[in-house]
């Protein structure tokens, strides 16, 4: 690589147009609804009435994006991009919208004065598209909304696509919320040698909604600690004043990529089965929130805190008294040397762009996966239980069901895998582990462990239903297979976030036909309300089925199988099923056996049957498809 | 204080007694339905068919409980208990059975062989008693059984009770959720003057259910970085041998109580609003599962394992094979020693326990309060909005509950807070902040922040709603009152700790009538879905509302004012209300006012009215209560 190429001055000139050129839009999609490149002087008709979204953590996004790019380049690596702070919607939009896919993918928003003026009108608006990181919008498979599953989802996507780095950027607030806390922890489960690499950017604008944030509030020396201590090794990076920004952070990111492919390098001289955890580097970036906006507003700081969040400035079409001040903020970016007469962003800077499946914005793993493979699946009637009098056996249907999950392991070696909070054997998957292993990379003690190894399909050894459910999200929105096994009651933590997923998957078909299907998210409910051991009481509420029963049919099923044989059916027809959530409660314990597997086929495929044998009334619980 | 006394052999030996005395009944809780004190040697009809309960978890939080009583009579404090794994239910019920509690709210589990055979029978039995630290378990404010919320209640239980330590136990896979990762960042809003302590005691017995915990696997130069970087200071503790173990662990914990007092005597020289963030102490203790139970079993070893985490030896009694392991573990205890003839703990041993309300069983704040106070509910209709034709003018109802609440804190200045997860600005309750702060102990930023103070009424600058439930509900839980204020999509991210709540509230009422009742926990839920502005779809979720209904309708109600008048109204209620989670829907947005202060008054008192001059239909919702 001719790194010279990529540090010079006239290089890093080119980084900061194409950042300029981010910010300009991302901006004017805030506040105009005509004249996007302000050719003449900015009127009432050119400002929206009630201009919205967020600013704060805009610029800064539009900085590190810009910078990727940039790495991509240099290294030749695969990346793409999960915006913790969703909620500056245009960061993705306006990226896409200059490396010109935006454009491939909605050719309604052309390269040119029309077009965006056409992307600043549609932006948060009825009918327009969100002012998220949301299914419309390229790049993202992740929402943002709901904080807290930046890392999470990023891990969970880079599993079993080795050569890929997640860059993962990470609000200062959102890094306060549990789910957030506990997915640094995720260093523990990804294996050097099969798996690929999270960069997270911790982004330290200093300013959440109202309030500092806690984390931006220690010194460099705690963050170390911090980071250390759950086995992290940060690099800071610290810029206020754009103009000796770019080789600063250049140097940075160069540092952190070289990092991880040092990291990988290594560990791929030896087996994936010798693989210990090593020290991933995350980018602490100290970038002041609402940078290059507005310094101060009414003798109040905006830039570097939380109030630059939303909209900085109030102008709107019908109080125009403060356009001066927005037009001079816009025009700071000089959007006349960034796009030609007609609008079209200048080839010379929009040359630096990735080229093709390079961009983060149409990288396959962002839309259905780098090389999705639909899940083999193994014949289930192999392990049907023989069915004589009906309800005269019993069986442990969960045991029977780990020993069809060990045949989809195996035939799915690198496109399956099973999450959980520690309740894998628990909830009797246990055959599993004869032909696989729990995926751990922290330090182990043969004394004790039990299918430990740094190579499993199971990962379920940190304590966290968010864990395990974001895992699995990622890893089902790159294209992959598998299920999250936990105890009913406990599936509620998760209540929000699964909630999340039906969201962005019926937005799917309704805004962003434009994307692949994903593979469903199966849900297994076990220890149900109605068969608690030990627990009892404290452990009870079934509350899930209902709260998912709420939503749209088309893209949740919940199934309650009343056998081992059933449960099998169902599971064959889940794990194959796509663009669904599906919610299999079962049981752990022994109970009576009903179902033949012919009987089981049809009722999975018919949702009900009326049995023969039991023609007026039965013991086992309907299916309900 | 005579410090020696504390710390010579012959206390030490009295501690030791007590402990064994705590594991030898919490294990024959397990297993035992008769001849609790091994006077004739174990028969079938002694044991129980089906022995449940956890173990593992168990005898080390008996060392840690009999500790802390050591410490509470050497330093005279205050103290109380949080079972974070809630599981080992048997260790505060052993505890205060032998420290006399137990048998005080319980006469029929009286002081001798009957009373502790009646105890080993209820234990985790239909019709019985919890195994999880549950609402009749005396002293326990926390049930522990969804892990994750031990920091989160014990902080908001020793705020505005300056002398109290709460000794909050973590389990080292509690330690990998979310919502218990995001619980360190709780000492940024504890103020040393006016507040109690947290002193966490971090449990790191090395498994999980059938994990190892990526905690335990660190080295004790990782965990100091961890917890540095967080601010706080760990001190560690490692046994194994019981013999040479309590010498170690009282020298430790000596060490952590020294270090809050003296924390507290230094802040105490100065105001509390100089008070800056101290470096709590962390107790981190590396104490083997199941320690003192069965080494080994079948060759695999159970002692400092996972594999202790439930009923360690398989002794049933249908199959009594194995009963001469069980009888001699149980024995290893001598039992002889600890007890008398009649079966009576013996009193050289219980004069070590605290005396009276020092018992951290029947310690005030676990059952209702050091010192609760009914709310002064300040008289609403002074802010109602004057209403001429109904629906002719506009408000924002939440700045209007904002004048309400100002007034409320004014007349509560030591047990009332607002928590929320930095949105109380963007919910409109600015006018709080012209009687109060946000407390916040971290470091300040004159140039930025906005009412940051060491000294506050409002704790809502974490982004966390796990912090925010958690801290409203130990501080409720304690007999203190005031509301959290969410946006109505993320107040979903606690569905599963507020049906928790419930839960409590409801057994409280059927299985501990001793118990006092509780202040309502109050949620506020704005940002409606029906009112977005900017967020839009992807913020939209109501189910809350659904999830809720659900319940009980005793504990549980729901609010959807339609205007500030009925909100005022509903806050008056509402707050003063007891043992009720009220959920109240509220809007920020300027939108039309309708019932006067009479008419709101009436509303909220009966549920519904016929309002005249809308009588066949009008805009407003009605009031659902
Ligand atoms: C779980 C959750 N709670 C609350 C919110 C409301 N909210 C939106 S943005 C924001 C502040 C975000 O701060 P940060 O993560 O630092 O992002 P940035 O400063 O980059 O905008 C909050 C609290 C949310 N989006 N998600
Ligand atoms: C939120 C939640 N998820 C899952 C469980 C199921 N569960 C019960 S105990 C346990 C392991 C607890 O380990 P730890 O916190 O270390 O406690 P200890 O070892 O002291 O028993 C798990 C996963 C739970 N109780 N709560």
């Amino acid at each position: 690589m001719q790194n010279t190429q990529f540090d010079t001055p006239e290089y890093l000139a080119k980084v900061d147009a194409w950042w300029r050129a981010a910010n300009y839009i991302s901006a004017a999609q805030m506040y105009l609804k005509d004249n996007p490149l302000l050719k003449k002087p900015l009127t009432a008709n050119d400002v929206k009435a009630h201009p919205i979204g967020h600013w704060g953590t805009v610029p800064g996004q539009n900085f590190i994006y810009a910078h990727l790019n940039r790495a991509i380049n240099k290294y030749d690596v695969d990346m793409f991009y999960i915006e913790g702070p969703g909620h500056g919607g245009q960061v993705m939009v306006s990226n896409s919208y200059l490396d010109h896919s935006y454009t491939d993918i909605y050719p309604e928003i052309t390269q040119d004065e029309a077009g965006l003026k056409k992307l600043c009108k549609i932006f948060s608006f009825p009918g327009g598209i969100a002012s998220h990181a949301a299914p419309e919008t390229p790049g993202s498979i992740h929402e943002g909304g709901e904080l807290g599953y930046a890392l999470s989802h990023a891990f969970g996507a880079v599993l079993d696509n080795p050569n890929i780095i997640a860059a993962a950027v990470i609000g200062d607030g959102e890094a306060e919320t549990g789910p957030l806390c506990a997915g640094w922890f995720g260093n523990t489960f990804i294996n050097p040698v099969n798996d690929g690499a999270v960069l997270p950017i911790l982004y330290l604008n200093g300013g959440k909604i109202h309030n500092p944030t806690i984390l931006a509030r220690k010194t460099d020396a705690e963050l170390t600690q911090y980071f250390n201590g759950m086995g992290w090794e940060p690099i800071f990076v610290e810029v206020s004043d754009p103009a000796h920004s770019h080789a600063i952070m250049a140097q940075k990111l160069d540092e952190a990529v070289e990092r991880i492919l040092a990291i990988w390098q290594d560990a791929r001289s030896r087996s994936a089965n010798d693989a210990t955890m090593p020290r991933w580097p995350v980018l602490v970036a100290r970038i002041p929130k609402g940078w290059t906006g507005p310094k101060t507003w009414n003798g109040e700081p905006i830039e570097g805190g939380f109030r630059a969040h939303q909209v900085p400035i109030p102008t709107n079409s019908h109080d125009m008294s403060t356009a001066d001040a927005l037009e001079a903020w816009l025009r700071s970016y000089r959007p006349e040397e960034l796009f030609d007469d007609n609008g079209r962003f200048l080839d010379k800077w929009r040359e630096i762009s990735p080229k093709g499946a390079k961009r983060m914005s149409v990288h396959p793993i962002t839309n259905g996966g780098v090389a999705p493979k639909a899940l083999v699946m193994p014949d289930w009637t192999k392990h049907a239980l023989k069915i004589g009098t009906p309800g005269s056996q019993d069986a442990q249907d969960m045991i029977e069901c780990g020993r069809l999950m060990a045949d989809v392991i195996t035939a799915n070696p690198d496109n399956f895998r099973i999450f959980g909070p520690d309740e894998t054997k628990s909830n009797r998957l246990n055959e599993v582990f004869k032909v696989t292993n729990r995926q751990w990379l922290g330090v182990r003690d043969a004394a004790y462990d039990e299918w430990i190894a740094p190579v499993g399909r199971v990962i379920d050894s940190q304590l966290s239903e968010h864990q395990a459910e974001g895992f699995l999200e990622g890893y089902v929105l790159t294209g992959r297979h598998g299920f999250f096994a936990s105890y009913e009651s406990f599936l509620r933590v998760v209540d929000s976030m699964i909630t999340q997923h039906f969201k962005w998957l019926r937005k799917c078909k309704t805004h962003a036909p434009w994307r692949k299907d994903y593979p469903s998210l199966n849900l297994i409910a076990t220890s149900t309300v109605f068969q608690q051991d030990h627990n009892g009481y404290t452990h009870q509420d079934p509350g899930l089925l209902t709260h998912l029963a709420e939503k749209k049919p088309e893209f949740v099923r919940e199934y309650l199988p009343a056998d081992a044989n059933t449960l099998l059916a169902v599971m064959s027809e889940a794990l194959t099923s796509r663009d669904r959530i599906n919610l299999i409660v079962s049981s752990k314990h022994l109970r009576p056996q009903f179902y033949s597997a012919d009987e089981a086929k049809e009722l999975v495929r018919e949702g009900y049957k009326v049995i023969e044998w039991a023609s007026t009334c039965h013991d086992g619980e309907p299916d309900v498809v």
